[in-house]
């Protein structure tokens, strides 16, 4: 006889309402598989705009989450609520106390309360699953959690966060500007209103903050994380990555050194010959470098609908086969902090863009800063860069009106390139803030 | 207290040994993870060569694999031996039977015997897994079979043979002859004495039967895949496809067509733009297709005694932490029979290269056979291309001598094609046999 497998939705948003619609489709594919997949309970915030689900035959429509995931009929709680507190983390809370097993997409939960809540489903024997909630569709949890499990992660990093990756694709290929290429995001659906937690990279770093406790096994941090967002990159900056052959892209990178676990999310520029610059548009990518695999990307859909309820729907067929693991790898308990490496310990090349005041003896005066931290320089040019020809514009522009000088070093500190570039700015011949961005060494 | 998985490994070539070695790398961490990994007996042809592992404490030497697969003290039989027949088919069958679990790397093996080998563990309730087989350290069984489960998956494809990737980028970017490239990869250790194997596409399509099994729910049938290798790859056809945006790769690609399934293994032009036009050198990548996770990339190091390791210690854990799914995803008993898509039905764009003898009229000609067939040409130029000046060097050749014609074509059938350049083949104007290449549409 084939087994069935009891759903409960919390919230019918874009990803719930494909899933019920994935479930719709495969029913036969899944019962194959070798259990049924029926919904039987569902919640969302209007009945009125779901009545066709609150509606169908064998379903239960409830007006509280919490209550649902309690209902004695479900065997799975789907919680596809959102949001790092409240409503969607006392329905998780409930379902495993109540021994359901949960499948989550909610990244702002699981970074803030991921190790307590694993414990939980760890001391009820229940699985909390959560593949949707980093990368969308991309099977990034299972490869860490699973295939990668005899490895030693070096690094994991990515481009986690659509809306930003569409936003430096839009400035790259149709030269706009990024107010411009915002708003087209935000017309198209991909942006928010308050776009902040997207372009600040506070959404990357959720995800960046769960991938980095699978990959070392430590504690979910996600206040150790050096956050920096994409509003600040302008067309120059994409021009002058263009000219050097790289490509900027907002990335998460967690890096196991010695003096503990380096996480950062910053627009770098990557070489553009490089597969991850290939990653074009809402589409996410994430690299693993491991100690016997040697480096793997994983690139697909980071968000949308159908993509997501894929994996929420890859966490479901899971429990079904009765695949229950600690959801963070390791045992909850046996995870250990997640120290941060020595302040400024980052080493790598870096790229400055500086607007000076075209007087004699400016460039020597900043070669000067760089060279009195030991940062050596790899190419320093005055004006604009376009067609290969270095400079070639600088000779129209004004005498004494602000030029940009674009600087690439060569692998130097962070502590170093901050300190250079705050003595420039004390020396007065900057016109506004020096835009830093860092070369990201790959592979 | 922490289990036990006591494994018995038949053959210590690189994957072996390299396995041996992150087992006792990794000792505390499957520890961690709920089970010691021990190796408790080996097989190899040469004891002497393997003096160190056979003479370990507590590890048993075998002459015979045969004899180890069914030592009583194994829980976990490793295939590490190779061959589609004889002693590794043997030995799996008699692990298989001892009810032994297996983890095998064997890619021939499985093209060949996979669903008669795949029914037997299921009736013994064992694992059979087969992580290594395809594609090296890239997860892409583990995604197939329990990633994308709740997925239909339309397409599967990828560059998975990494010495015909290697050679196709030497000759790309170093500008060297397929014999020359060829040698540099044999001398390297990355092709064999006797490169046939690789080079002419069987590598790559015993790895796409086993693909295309697990994304259809159809049996294993690698007699249905066209193959065609990269030895007539010429630089006339690398430079060609530079100039036109295009990168040549040896692609094998499964398609479900409304006629059954079309498999097949051919040199094919992808968009220099597309991310699996950057897998380069050595490493592999394969896409998946499906209807709601949409397109998956994975890419990663397709061969190598370390990467392949990684992978056959990933279905070691899972056997480990007691996930034991069907091989092949569905039972073996309910996969359909693979039919092949109809003769001539693959559609798609081509490059034709000719050498043609320069007489007038030829072109015209050459037009026309096309036309007769409703192929619509998009671009046909006479003469190298080099630097984006189609022609230029057509002036300096002798005249009446053959001339290198390169035709693109739009959308067309395969049986078309085929039958058009057969045709300009018998009018007798072509010096040499005509290079039909695929263009890839892919995304």
């Amino acid at each position: 006889m084939t087994k069935s497998l009891k759903l409960g939705v919390a919230g019918l948003g874009t990803v719930g309402t494909s899933l019920i619609e994935l479930l719709a489709t495969h029913r036969d594919r899944l019962a194959n598989l070798g259990s049924t997949v029926d919904v039987v309970a569902v919640s969302a915030r209007s009945k009125d705009k779901h009545r066709a689900i609150a509606e169908t035959a064998g379903v239960t429509w409830f007006d509280d989450p919490i209550a649902l995931a309690r209902d004695p009929a479900i065997d799975v709680f789907v919680e596809l609520i959102g949001g790092e507190d409240g409503v969607a983390k006392e329905a998780v809370e409930a379902a495993l106390n109540a021994g359901k097993h949960v499948v989550t997409a909610n990244k702002a939960l699981l970074a803030k309360h991921g190790v307590a809540l694993a414990q939980l489903a760890e001391e009820k024997g229940v699985a909390l699953n959560f593949e949707a909630a980093v990368a969308g569709g991309i099977p990034v949890i299972k490869t860490l959690r699973e295939s990668l499990a005899a490895n030693s992660v070096r690094r994991v990093y990515g481009i986690l966060n659509g809306t930003c990756n569409y936003i430096l694709s839009t400035m790259t290929d149709e030269k706009r500007s990024f107010g411009d290429a915002l708003k087209e995001a935000q017309d198209l659906g991909y942006a928010e209103a308050d776009p902040t937690f997207d372009i600040g990279g506070f959404d990357t770093a959720h995800k960046l903050a769960i991938l980095a406790s699978l990959a070392f096994g430590t504690e979910i941090n996600f206040d150790e994380i050096d956050v920096e967002g994409i509003q600040s990159i302008t067309d120059a900056d994409i021009e002058a990555a263009e000219d050097m052959g790289y490509c900027i892209k907002l990335l998460g990178v967690a890096t196991q050194t010695d003096s503990g676990i380096e996480m950062r999310v910053n627009p770098a520029m990557v070489p553009e010959e490089s597969a991850i610059a290939e990653v074009w548009g809402a589409t996410n990518g994430v690299a693993i470098d491991s100690d016997f695999c040697g480096s793997l990307l994983l690139v697909g859909p980071g968000a949308g609908g159908k993509a997501t309820a894929s994996s929420v729907a890859g966490d479901i067929v899971d429990i079904a086969r009765g695949i229950i693991l600690p959801p963070l790898m390791r045992k909850a308990a046996s995870l250990t902090p997640c120290v941060r490496s020595k302040l400024g310990s980052h080493q790598g090349a870096y790229y400055v863009r500086l607007s000076v005041y075209d007087r004699p003896g400016t460039m020597a005066a900043i070669a000067k800063h760089m060279g009195d931290r030991d940062i050596s320089i790899e190419s320093m040019v005055q004006g604009q860069m376009r067609a290969g020809v270095p400079g070639a514009e600088a000779r129209t522009k004004v005498r004494g009106a602000p030029a940009p000088v674009r600087i690439i070093t060569h692998e130097t500190t962070e502590e170093a390139i901050r300190q250079a570039v705050e003595a420039i700015e004390q020396d007065g011949k900057v016109s506004e803030r020096p835009q830093v961005i860092r070369i990201e060494k790959l592979g």
